[in-house]
């Protein structure tokens, strides 16, 4: 994993963490480091107030904050820092993250989230390379090329299955 | 207004504030001493902190939060006290409160709202004189006149109205 | 399980208790007393108009009142006492509780319904706590040191999956 | 207006009377006998109970119940007879009576209401007439005659509007 | 199965029909009789209205009309018949039944459809021969009798579950 | 009006006529021939049915059809023609014509409506058109030209809000 | 299959392939030529354009464009065409395609976008053969024939189902 | 204005013009060069696309792209730039905002678009902002103090409020 951390991934509960990896994966590809932290807006805010307070100093550039429900942590997040903060609203629940998805994106006036897709954690460290890459063209390099390549990829998928499909009739 | 405050009225915005008069009417009606806080879970988290956390100790035994939006203060007064805490979800943006009304009442396990309707600062106030007369039987009086008054009053006025729009014809 | 009963537990079908064992393990494990109740609202009214209205008399302190779809039964119990009511909406039917949801907090001007997220049995149980709690001073105590345990129980959790899924990397 | 009373109007607040004389217009109209009560699911539980139980033997056939928000009315009324319950969601609030609809409208097995559209009081008359025309042949035709006369009366709106607006033109 | 039909109960699509058993056996129960129809407001729409123009002079007294998606039938029915048409709106496709309910709920003015739950078609037996019950005293007994007992049952089932899921502690 | 019709537009309410206009504004620009008619699905089903049965062979060859609430209209004409049948939701009542865009757009399979957006009937038009043009050269420049048209208007439009809003600091 | 290409059916992802498969054996069953495409919106958006652009000149007549979550595929290619483009929602993500069917259908005032309902391909499919019968009677035949043939296989299925369901007792 | 723009603010069309003003205003304030561009992704896609595909190279590091209804535009221009792009859901139509919010956020895997709030043009500069702010120090303690500014404001509105609606009773 590169180092420093630029990034920092926070959730509020263990049981999101595996979603998480979407994320870390593309980080990883890209070459930006990053660090994973639990803590709950909820039952533990201090821990989270403390991370939010010192994220800036210790390094961190961007936060991506991810919660389902009542989907207060981006929101709490964003209000002790002035670091970008993209929020991930998660589909637990019965309503199918609608909920996480109103809670993360409606903030109020003075205190925005960047909010991303319900469970879309792939596409927060695509948002989080491209406002870090404002000042390292390397890795606006590499954000391009990402996109080339899985761009690439999708079309040679796309020929695959268009003649397993179609194929024996076109 | 009697004293000492035993409700603690909280909402996010100055905007809110005519909004908790409903709330207020009632308790001075019941005689229920309480305040009233403007702190902002987002643009002065560390006052709101503060206040829930020393709540209990300036004798607040119920705290009544409203929020519209992505509407975290209800939940983030929960975070840091066990006095219930009762949310209500506001109506304000273009989404009539549905969006406050899931921010405020879907919360995750361990730390709960009481939740009240969209704009219910009238039912707020009823709901912590509820509580509050759990221990105190003179206030528990009070309510059941308050609820009986409340009756009678709308049997009234059902009356009349009825002679009003059928009183020809029936 | 301790004794006397002071939050009472009611749904109005029998499907429905499975989902309120959520609520009574944590009151167990606060130590206080609870009693299980089914009665209809639509099926078995006078039921439940008898349970509510002689509640109170009986010990009763806060009752909790589940159900799915249109989801009368919190508002039921609450028109007929002035003891605190809280409503659990529940997810059975094809809307995922956000029929349930509405049919429980949308209480008119008068007679409130504190009302939790869908399905949150174990909330409801921490709120019913934190009421009584008002005016048990042990009780108290024992509800912050769940909040404190199942804190630490997350951090613990969420050290150990943060290892198991980044430990090799980072 | 005709006698003896076969069609009995229910809503739970005063406030909510103008919007019944969209159906006794139409009763009026179709010489079917009405009266109208307020009795409130929550304010007035007992009034609403001894109504319900005792409308069969008034005499009511039909029971027509409106309700806003948390629309309890029709519900708690069905669950005390056994006669046909039409409830009428009333569009009351922020969210436009999509609460009352499905707290009208998702009643559990074993106790159905006939709900009509939202704030749809005179169809609610209408379907209360098909109803009662079953053993009424006279109602009957007089049913039919509405319809037509209803249908009729569009046609000839229509033709006028069209002139109106498109006249020169076409 | 008792005869004649009284009831007549349409889907508009063979896959439908499953459903449609919940309904019949509560009829049949209540010895009314009743007969199964297939015909589609889309697909067949002549035969659909040739049934509903012709259903009252064949002797049924109550239609009840399913359909999933954008649910046209029971409209289409009222729109040919002055009988009560109940429409039970169902859960296909991927909205839960929210598209069915408000496409048979949300009538124009004029012509009523008694709506019932998702999936309801219980609930919709039962409305029938609640309607039907104003003219036959046998039935009205029956119906009361069907009441109670789904109260009883519910009660033993309710005991048997509570000792089973609390026996040990309580 | 050119001549002869080659669009019908169908509404089931006089009171929808005045929406109308946006459809035949663009129809009558793009010299498209058309005629406006009445009938409802519900209140004159017979109409309905006779106009979509008989309207291939009148000339017609796109039909537009706009209704709200439960709105059929366009399903029912689409049931009787195999002509394309454009669907206009409309926002008539409390739910803004989400109940009307679900009941046009959720068709069954096997008869489609070509669903614009809610009161979209300049779109249904421009739909209407963009058929006709396949087999009209002149109207397919035409309807290009329209288009082309409108870009230029909007930029000019632009270009001056953005004088009047920023002119000065800009 | 036949050629030459009528219809364009345009996906953005491969994986949304096996769903076009409905459409394609509808159009083969009428002999409608047709060819399938995969391009994004947003991945391959130059693709997306230049395929729009140029389709009219390859004698494409219809495009039907499918797409999930922020569906903008539809939308985009008929900005860039004046043929008619069908939309098809998909339901792929956690809201059940609410969100797709929302961003195909609400398209602004100048570039309409025929939709379908959600993951009806099949229907889709229908619509383009309407559109293109119009312009070819033999087609226009085969197309009543398939709607004819559909409701008798429906009838014949729904006659089995009543008496595999009914049989014994009716 | 300060120079060179570093924020283009685009909207599909002149009549959204007037909401980006609370966007500049912030910026102007925070000396963040900007500028206006009305480019519609279905009425002049060309425009849009150019512009997308341009912007960094003239120097432009972020996007706010405002649309409602189906509100393609920002997802549009994210397509053809790696620059981070933030999304503005517009309330125009009679949905509220809800069809532009999803439209916006649900963006498909690859291509991300930071999603603000419904209407929300301040928190999307606020949130460009606290972008730019992390290669500016200036600016970054431009923000805080706009932060500082902000809270100190509402506390003293609050105060005045507070007097102003309970002076006479607390």
């Amino acid at each position: 994993m590169p180092s420093p951390a630029k990034v920092a991934l926070i959730v509020g509960s263990p049981n999101d963490l595996p979603k998480v990896r979407a994320a870390t994966e593309v980080l990883a590809e890209l070459e930006v480091g990053y660090e994973v932290v639990v803590a709950s807006a909820h039952r533990t805010p201090e821990k989270a107030a403390v991370f939010a307070s010192g994220a800036a100093e210790q390094g961190i550039e961007v936060i991506i904050a991810g919660a389902g429900l009542a989907a207060h942590l981006p929101g709490v997040i964003a209000a002790r820092t002035t670091l970008p903060v993209i929020g991930v609203p998660l589909s637990g629940g019965s309503l199918g993250g609608l909920d996480a998805l109103l809670s993360v994106v409606q903030m109020p006036s003075g205190v925005p989230v960047a909010t991303v897709g319900i469970d879309a954690f792939k596409n927060a460290a695509l948002l989080a390379a491209s406002i870090l890459a404002l000042k390292d063209r390397e890795l606006a390099d590499r954000l391009r090329d990402y996109r080339r390549r899985t761009a690439e990829n999708a079309e040679a998928e796309a020929e695959r299955k268009i003649r397993e499909l179609w194929g024996a009739e076109s």
